[in-house]
C-alpha cells in the first residue's frame, strides 16, 4: 500500500496544465519529455504514415495516462504526436521526475510496471485486430470495448483509429 | 545488483526441458502457465486468423524469453500458440513461481518490468510496420533489424512473420 507521505511526494511532482482543442503536446520526431494524466478532456496519440494518412494509435480519456511510451523507454525521437482532442485539464510529470520517483518509491515502479502491462495488452489487441479483422469487425469491436470513442469523438478521429476512410466509417455506422 | 544468493534462488525455479521441432508448448485457447528461456534453438509465437492464415507474432532465439505475455498478464486464454521451430533446449518457469519470485526478489520485478518494456517496443514497431509499410518495406526492415529470422528459418515462417504469401516472399528475396 502507498503511504500518505509517498502519495504526497508523488503528487508534488505533477504540474497542472490546461490545454485547448488541437494543441500539440508532442510532435512526431521530438524526444518525449513528459507524461500526462488526463483529469478532464481527451488526448490522442497519432502518426502520419508514409502515404500522408493520419493513424490514431491510442486515445486517453479521463483518469487515463498519455505518453509516447516507446520514446520514453528508448529515449529516441517519438514516432507519434500527442494532440488535445477536447479542451483538457491535465497533470504533467517530466520523465526525469518520473524516473526519479521509481528510484525512491517502490510502489511507483509497481505502478509503472502495471501501466506497461496494460499498454502491452492494449497494443497487442490492436495488432491482432489489424492482422485478423476487417473494417467492420474492427468497428464492432471498438463499439463493444471502447464505445466512448465512437460516441464522443468526431468521425475523423474514429476513422483514423480503426484505419478506414471517413466514407467507410459512415457506411459501417449505418450497418450497425 | 543481484546477489549470488538471489540468483541461486531464481535459478532453482527453472526446470530444464528439451523439445523437438514442431512440438507445441502452448495452444491458442489455453491459459499460459509457463515462461520459457531459450538456451539453444528457436520458438515462435503464432496465431491462426479468421481466414485460416498462420501469422507469426514473435520469434525467440538463444538467450531470449518466450511467453504468451497477454495471457500471462490477463490470466485469460491465450490468443496464440507457442511452437518449437528448431529442436530446443529450454528452461521453463511456472507462472506461479514467476509471480512468487516478484514478491521476494525486487530485482526479479525490475527484470520483468524491463522485459515488458522490450516487449512493448517490439510490438509497437510491429504495429507501426503493419499500418505504415508495404510488404517490401517490412521485408527490408526485417533484414536490417533481425536478419537471423531470414537466414535461419524456413520461408514459411518468414512469410508468416511479415504477413505475406510464400510466393510474395520469394519475389521480395529476389529483389534485394
Amino acid at each position: 500500500m502507498l503511504s500518505d507521505e509517498d502519495l504526497a511526494i508523488i503528487l508534488s511532482y505533477f504540474k497542472p496544465l490546461t490545454k485547448n482543442k488541437n494543441d500539440i503536446l508532442l510532435s512526431q520526431g521530438e524526444i518525449s519529455q513528459q507524461t500526462f494524466f488526463v483529469g478532464k478532456g481527451c488526448l490522442r496519440m497519432f502518426f502520419i504514415n508514409e502515404e500522408g494518412k493520419d493513424v490514431t494509435r491510442y486515445i486517453a480519456f479521463e483518469n487515463q495516462i498519455a505518453t509516447a511510451l516507446v520514446s520514453f523507454i528508448t529515449k529516441q525521437p517519438a514516432m507519434e504526436s500527442i494532440q488535445v482532442v477536447e479542451r483538457s485539464e491535465l497533470l504533467a510529470i517530466s520523465h526525469i521526475d518520473f524516473n526519479y520517483l521509481m528510484t525512491i518509491i517502490p510502489q511507483w515502479r509497481e505502478f509503472y510496471c502495471s501501466y506497461l502491462e496494460k499498454a502491452y495488452v492494449n497494443n497487442t489487441n490492436r495488432l491482432m485486430s489489424f492482422t485478423t479483422m476487417d473494417a467492420f469487425e474492427r468497428y464492432s469491436q471498438l463499439l463493444k470495448i471502447n464505445p466512448n470513442i465512437v460516441k464522443r469523438l468526431p468521425n475523423k478521429v474514429v476513422a483514423s483509429y480503426i484505419n478506414v476512410s471517413q466514407e467507410t466509417l459512415s457506411r459501417l455506422k449505418s450497418k450497425t
